[in-house]
């Protein structure tokens, strides 16, 4: 905003971007937390290389960022109306320094692309219970967070950053991670879903004392079914008595 | 992701953008809280406009968005080393709607500018003990935030944003607010900042009675200098045991 800004931009050129979306839709498959991948094929050399990468666009000149990421979302899962919550923008010159990953843009996109500015949304979903799954492209897939190999772009990168999101909202928001978990679900899967977003072990009798203290989460008289184990009494999440505790 | 998508794009334009960085920068000066803004004149069928804008810029090939939001504040207080959280990507097509801005945009770029997607930074400092008053450029003002007028492109959404941002912020993390006080405030000063920041009054008993309670507010054995009603006593915020407190 200095006087000197129209000389100094002559010298210095301004960067022309494309801007992507990229999705991090996670879920809980009562043991890991899972991210969804699509399959990339990129030829180099001759030789066709697959790898995954995080479901995402470039988008279009008649789209805002939440519709190309809501979008981006439908064509790959089936499903609309899927809460996406965007996180953090990525505009690091070096996004784009991996010789695959830029012939694959220009393999797909058929244009020159020089930067890509992207995007990150976050979407927790039902393993299982949700659309996602039933609809899922054959080229997509879930992947457990803990194998994840070294992904295209800074995509690993926005899937850490994701999981700091979802600590953060669940921090401000305990209802947060019940998003992850079926309808009816047992004290160890509740258990397991916070050791995997925390990352740290949670003693099991602290544990569920502390669960019994929470008046939104509902013992039922209902047990597992179908399972080799012994069956394990489900709980529910009550939100109106959740709301209600919140106010 | 479809594999229709090579055709679709064929009929559905990517969108070029360029991109900006716009920084949100908070103060409170006892009584308000003030977001910095400079100076813009636009020329329009002839006559100089002078209206006021979030301090940005957009963005040069050899940055980052963190570089970029650096510079933008750096040319414009002096100030290096500030604190700047990235909050919020904006990529509404509608953002470059109006002609004024516009007009603006292409004088100032010299450029054809279609798409601007902006960045959000936010940084919250001292009015009056940063550098950043003493070497504030002449085009740059504060504003109190309650008497903002309608301002250019999405700016009046964007310090919306970054005042939620601000509170979810301190609901994390309590001592975030002191960061807008000065070293030693007064116990007015302290309940004033919530007052603005939560947008409703506190009670004044209950409120001191909740101050007395942290003890990483430490009541010092000194009184306000140089005003005209009766001195108040002074505090300051103790960062070394707020962190023991929070472990």
């Amino acid at each position: 905003m200095k006087k000197t800004s129209t000389a100094a931009m002559a010298l210095r050129p301004l960067a022309m971007n494309h801007i992507s979306v990229d999705c991090v839709v996670m879920g809980f498959d009562g043991k890991k937390l899972h991210v969804l991948l699509i399959e990339r094929a990129v030829e180099i050399d001759g030789t066709v290389i697959h790898d995954m990468k995080l479901p995402g666009d470039l988008i279009y000149e008649d789209e805002n960022l939440d519709e190309a990421a809501a979008r981006v979302l439908h064509d790959l899962t089936g499903i609309k109306n899927i809460n996406l919550l965007q996180f953090k923008a990525y505009g690091s010159k070096d996004r784009t320094k991996n010789r695959k990953d830029l012939l694959w843009l220009e393999h797909t996109t058929h244009t020159r692309v020089e930067r890509i500015v992207t995007v990150g949304y976050l979407s927790l979903v039902r393993i299982g219970r949700s659309l996602a799954v039933q609809h899922l492209d054959d080229e997509a897939r879930w992947v457990a967070v803990d194998e994840l190999n070294t992904l295209p772009f800074d995509h690993n990168a926005i899937i850490d950053d994701a999981l700091s999101v979802i600590r953060s909202q669940a921090e401000a928001d305990p209802s947060y991670l019940f998003n992850l978990l079926p309808q009816k679900f047992t004290a160890l899967q509740l258990r397991t879903l916070y050791e995997r977003v925390y990352g740290k072990r949670q003693d099991v009798r602290n544990f569920q004392k502390k669960m019994n203290q929470l008046d939104y989460v509902i013992a039922l008289d209902e047990r597992e079914r179908d399972v080799a184990h012994r069956a394990a009494r489900l709980y529910r999440f009550d939100r109106k008595i959740y709301k209600r505790s919140r106010r």
